[in-house]
């Protein structure tokens, strides 16, 4: 499990997952405007990955800008947070990333240089926090899996869409760490294909038994017997509602 | 709206369907083994096609062994049948449709020509029974289905699965013929896409307006209201269950 955004000598590595399963290939970034950029080419994608990506690009911001004037520094801040929210305005951990550093950015007492610090500390914080709360998620979740469990699971929320470990995935890896034996079946997650490309390129890396299917079929497969647990991701939760990517809807009702 | 299958001199011509919808092209077949070959490699499918074309293969077997003495004729006819029925083991009109003609084959008291001619009828007898049936439903369907409707469907249960007309879109088509404004929301279906590849080429033939979603939209569109009525195909209805092409279920649930 390799990590999927990572701050490194002050610059932003990612896994290119427009590539994957072909290739896995690394992008380094030292502009914020890259990051953006990456985000919205979905390089990198993932509700917890893009909170990690964005708050990492606003870091790379205030490198950039740390040898200005305080009130030049602040206001090419501003500039940076809209173009970064522009990079995907439906994803949420993106403009919650932001504002957290922003929020810093304009609270900070210290000088550029002090802030821009600081920044990087808390971008390098929402990475870690990210993998923590992803293996408590794991910790938790594997409570409900039972030996020979097959689990379905929709798009990617695995390793690849957190900084690191996954979300809906993480019960599974939590599960087979525990010496449960655990198989899963990734909906391949039309129309951009995540669960065929992603997810089964993750479990494969990790050598957790993966089969694709088209989504389609998982009703069926249910009705079928042949799916003990099902587990999805989600971009948001509201009180009265999941948002995830499309097609869990489907998946729910079937699992209902 | 182009028939899917034709008796023409003697000869069964067909639509191709796995070069829609980039090619309109036709296939001609003199001998049975083509025609159970067209079948299993989906060269023509669709329930009531398939009903359709086993009977006309059917029919050539009989042109091929028309010479025979009457006993041998027999022999060869039941091997034709055994043929032609391996052709896609799933497909419950392609049996119904070599019993039928077996049924004519065994119980003629003719020689083996008159038998042949006997057999020809019939075959063609199927294929305009299959139209009229078409037209019947279209006629009850239209009922249902409200000027400015849009109708939902899943795989291709249009003119290109029967012989002309289709089943689930014969009420759109009927609707249209009675002027009603009706437009078609095609899932792409997959793994085989017959929704975005014959659905909507046939729809995009006949001028039906028609959008192609990714089957996963289906549920949210049903939700956002977007949808008035789906109607879908079906390969077999038995008294407790609906046998048809994989996702119907899901699509189902949703529309529940």
């Amino acid at each position: 499990m390799i990590p999927s955004i990572e701050w490194v000598d002050n610059k932003v590595k990612m896994i290119d997952q427009t590539v994957l399963p072909y290739e896995l290939k690394f992008l380094e970034f030292d502009n914020y405007r890259d990051v953006a950029k990456s985000i919205t080419e979905m390089n990198i994608r993932g509700a917890p990955a893009i909170g990690a990506a964005a708050a990492m690009g606003m870091a790379l911001a205030t490198i950039e800008y740390r040898d200005l004037p305080k009130e030049e520094f602040l206001d090419k801040m501003d500039d940076a947070a809209k173009h970064m929210k522009n990079a995907r305005p439906t994803a949420s951990n993106l403009f919650w990333a932001v504002n957290k550093i922003m929020n810093i950015v304009k609270t900070s007492s210290g000088n550029p240089k002090e802030i821009s610090k600081e920044v990087i500390e808390e971008a390098e914080l929402i990475a870690q926090e990210d993998v923590n709360v992803n293996k408590s998620i794991g910790k938790h979740g594997a409570e409900i899996l039972e030996d020979r469990d097959t689990v379905l699971t929709h798009c990617n929320a695995g390793s690849l869409a957190t900084v690191q470990y996954g979300t809906a995935l993480a019960p599974v890896r939590a599960a087979i760490e525990q010496g449960k034996h655990i198989s899963v079946i990734a909906d391949e997650t039309r129309p951009r294909l995540q669960g065929a490309r992603l997810t089964a390129y993750e479990c494969h890396y990790d050598k957790i038994p993966v089969n694709v299917i088209a989504d389609n079929s998982a009703g069926l497969l249910m009705r079928l017997g042949k799916v003990d647990k099902v587990i999805v991701g989600t971009d948001r939760v509201s009180s009265d509602a999941v948002f995830n990517k499309i097609g869990t809807y489907h998946v729910a009702l079937a699992a209902k």
